[in-house]
């Protein structure tokens, strides 16, 4: 068992007997068996030396035992790490950034406190994961849906912290957005509830997100500024359909039309689905097929679905195919033949295509993600398209290192994101060139003003530091107000760059 | 010219002579008769020791000026007390919260710096006015809206901190909500840039609003925390057209199933206008009216409307008057009959209905609201209407004060604001019996779990002592980043009911 950095051999043992009498004996981890299941399978440093790695971990059953063991941490300077379900796969999983951290695995905590269907809400903990939340509301039910994001194994809470989203409607995609009230345990064991949960004897927690005064929810997103330990989100009431569509055009330019027309539909909140943008490939294919799918009453969604059919088939020659109509609740054959995260049901089978099943959940290699924002015009795609194929090689160092791409996202409101995929294998050598591609990537991408909204946790501080305006004001201001919230740096040192005092120079 | 309490007349008099440098002598304002224009004309204190007046006020034009005139400020530990056009009237208007504060006079800094008609967005100054953004977007013939309040004459960027809102579609509405990217110059002068903005080549500082890591925005909402000098809002493309109905109800708990279908209409996005609930009144009348509006393509609109009406058709004797769909841009005729900022024009007409006018803009009288968050139910209501009936009498003192209410503002998503307006007078016993009302709803609620949403500037500490779980954790939390980020205590001392440290004990 290694020591976290910086705390004695008996400021440690006396943490760890701290942590049993919170939690009890069976709920601390010190083994190596044990502490191995919380190493990160896709790490680009497996095996190494700069493997991220944890020195314990310890699951807290409630919210009272979360605040013993961060005051025990806090008492002993030993860094903790929260984890919800350990599942942010690609993004660092359950391993810590700061190694020698202690995991703050909070699996256990995994009640749904309340689905509320009239007001279409819940208030989870962060254990709780998509497939516990959906049989929740079916064993229920009620008349809501959930938003999942691939992997239903994840946790509600985490994703949503992490910058998550999912394949429903807009706005429930956008999973922080979407959140309404927190608790958050701070670094010295305080409780203190967000928006309309501050009120003593609230009603409205889940109604109102702003609350009064200074809006403190969103220093907790990509962040190791507390410990959530509730959260609620708005869910959608069941829409009654779903129709999509393709949209077909065959000039390569004609993706400058094609981005307008898009734009201009979801800013209106016409079209509400997870669009997506896909060149085509073969000799007869098209330049660009955007899929465009609509959530809503059947009569409704008819009518957006011939409004934007219209207005796509301004563009010359472009072809607009129109599916079948498919009512909720999913009859058992249309539930066969549907993307299920697309209808609120969560599942793993995004894995499959990765290599990752159920059955084999750490396979020998996984992706990580280099995932830019960049400008949401065709004009922007292109460029962005262009600069990849004509760095590429260079990158890779004229190698063929598997990298895929790019694959450009509309699913964010109002925000293109150009993904990037590299392979993690456990072979040193084949990762050493990974990460060096990754972070030639990052800096090129930045110089055009191309920068990612969020990345795998060895590459945190990586990316933090490309938001570099003015001195890196940004994350100076971060850095003060996590010196003043979490004063010895106990939470997540390091998450998304940002650093406790002790450790910001070194 | 009184002094900032704390700050000796050598102290204050350099930091006026930094100021004027600063920004030139004309624009520091030292005389009684200047400084009586930053007078809360609505002041529920006017005329008493402790209305909250200005020492001083400074107007720079530019960023590098705010920053040199905040930093001057710090140096000297005068107060600072930012307002943007000075017209948040009812809320305190260009008064301090902190009485012998200087007041930043953002209201030279109108620039317009961006409006993308492609990416329907803006990005502005705080001294742009919602006429002055309708004005340049309507001489650059863009075909985007704005989303004005209720007086056209308030800033965009003012309004937006303060949780304002508007009467257009939703999410447009929650002009907080809307925001994409912000410029702050902090309490030591630096400049912080949010969300994608702290990238050095910035191109999608509007296009995506939570940029990478922890977000800072939420905390210049409703705050003290920096002085905002740039905002990035997104605008709704123009809809084509507008329809609306009139649901009535018969029997007063109708209201019950009244507010199901509504929750579950707005929640899924059917309906996205500014609805509004009142009362019947006479003996024919419905028990309960709902205003129904809809924006978006002629055809969607319709097919949303019909969804609608079959849905409110379930309540037994429900009347469903449809009203004319109407197109936009709006025709000569059309712009003489409909209420203006449902279209997206800004104009003065609410204050008529108050007794203000352009030419009279500050009357003996006016009002200051009581808003509380209700659950949103028709249940939540009634109870609250009944609470507000059988205690009137008994907060008034038996007396007839003038109060007015409850209005029931359903326009905020997911929320339900139970509105009580008080008459403000230059009287000062009036006053005092208003203040005394006033300070009693806010226990009186607080009890039963309401609590408001914003308050005028005079009761935000009340309002913000009501929000006490875990002995004021959130307030505690605030005032901890407040001594981090602003360690002087410089900008708007006790705004919202954050105090710095030096102030916390008085």
């Amino acid at each position: 068992m290694a020591l976290p950095p910086g705390v004695s051999e008996a400021d440690f043992a006396a943490a760890l007997t701290d942590f049993r009498a919170a939690v009890g004996d069976e709920w601390v981890f010190t083994s190596d068996e044990d502490i191995a299941l919380y190493r990160d399978a896709y790490s680009p440093y497996w095996g190494e030396g700069e493997e991220r790695l944890a020195s314990a971990a310890v699951a807290p059953a409630t919210v009272e035992q979360v605040q013993a063991v961060v005051r025990a941490a806090n008492a002993r300077r030993v860094p903790l790490y929260p984890i919800s379900t350990g599942r942010n796969l690609a993004y660092g999983g359950s391993a810590p950034v700061y190694s020698g951290s202690v995991v703050l695995d909070l699996k256990r905590m995994n009640r749904v406190i309340e689905v509320n269907e009239r007001s279409a809400y819940a208030l989870v903990e962060p254990g709780v994961s998509y497939f516990d939340l959906y049989n929740y509301i079916t064993e229920h039910n009620l008349d809501v849906w959930i938003d999942p994001p691939d992997p239903g194994w994840g946790s509600v809470i985490g994703n949503a912290l992490d910058g998550g989203g999912g394949w429903t409607a807009a706005p429930f995609r956008d999973h922080f957005l979407v959140h309404c009230g927190m608790e958050v345990v701070l670094g010295d064991g305080d409780i203190v509830r967000t928006g309309m949960g501050a009120a003593p004897h609230a009603q409205t927690w889940q109604q109102n997100r702003w609350g009064y005064g200074p809006w403190v929810d969103g220093l907790f997103r990509q962040s190791n500024m507390g410990v959530v330990t509730k959260m609620g989100f708005w869910l959608m009431p069941r829409p009654e359909a779903f129709l999509s569509a393709t949209v077909q055009v065959f000039n390569d330019r004609d993706i400058i039309p094609l981005f307008d027309i898009l734009n201009l539909l979801e800013n209106q909140h016409v079209i509400n689905g997870s669009t997506g943008v896909f060149p085509g490939f073969g000799p007869n294919a098209a330049a660009w097929n955007l899929q465009l799918p609509i959530y809503g009453p059947a009569n409704v969604i008819t009518a957006q679905m011939d409004y934007a059919q219209a207005k796509f088939e301004t563009i010359d020659g472009c072809r607009f195919i129109r599916n079948e109509l498919i009512r909720t609740p999913l009859s058992a054959e249309d539930r066969a033949r549907v993307r299920l995260v697309n209808f609120g049901i969560p599942d793993l089978s995004t894995f499959g295509m990765l290599g990752r099943t159920e059955q084999s959940p750490n396979p020998a290699g996984g992706h990580i993600g280099f995932s830019p924002i960049i400008p949401r015009t065709g004009e922007g795609l292109l460029e962005y398209r262009d600069f990849f194929r004509d760095n590429a090689a260079e990158v890779s160092g004229g190698e063929n290192l598997g990298i895929i791409g790019p694959v450009f996202m509309t699913n964010w409101e109002r925000s293109l994101v150009a993904l990037i995929m590299f392979p993690i294998s456990k072979d040193a050598t084949a990762n050493g060139k990974i990460r060096a591609a990754f972070r030639k990537w990052v800096t090129l991408a930045a110089e055009r003003g191309w920068h990612e909204y969020r990345a795998p946790a060895v590459f945190q501080n990586d990316v933090a530091e490309s938001y570099s305006f003015n001195d890196h004001a940004l994350q100076r201001m971060r850095e003060k107000i996590k010196d003043a919230i979490d004063p010895n740096g106990i939470i997540s040192a390091g998450r998304y760059g940002v650093w406790p005092k002790h450790l910001r120079d070194a």
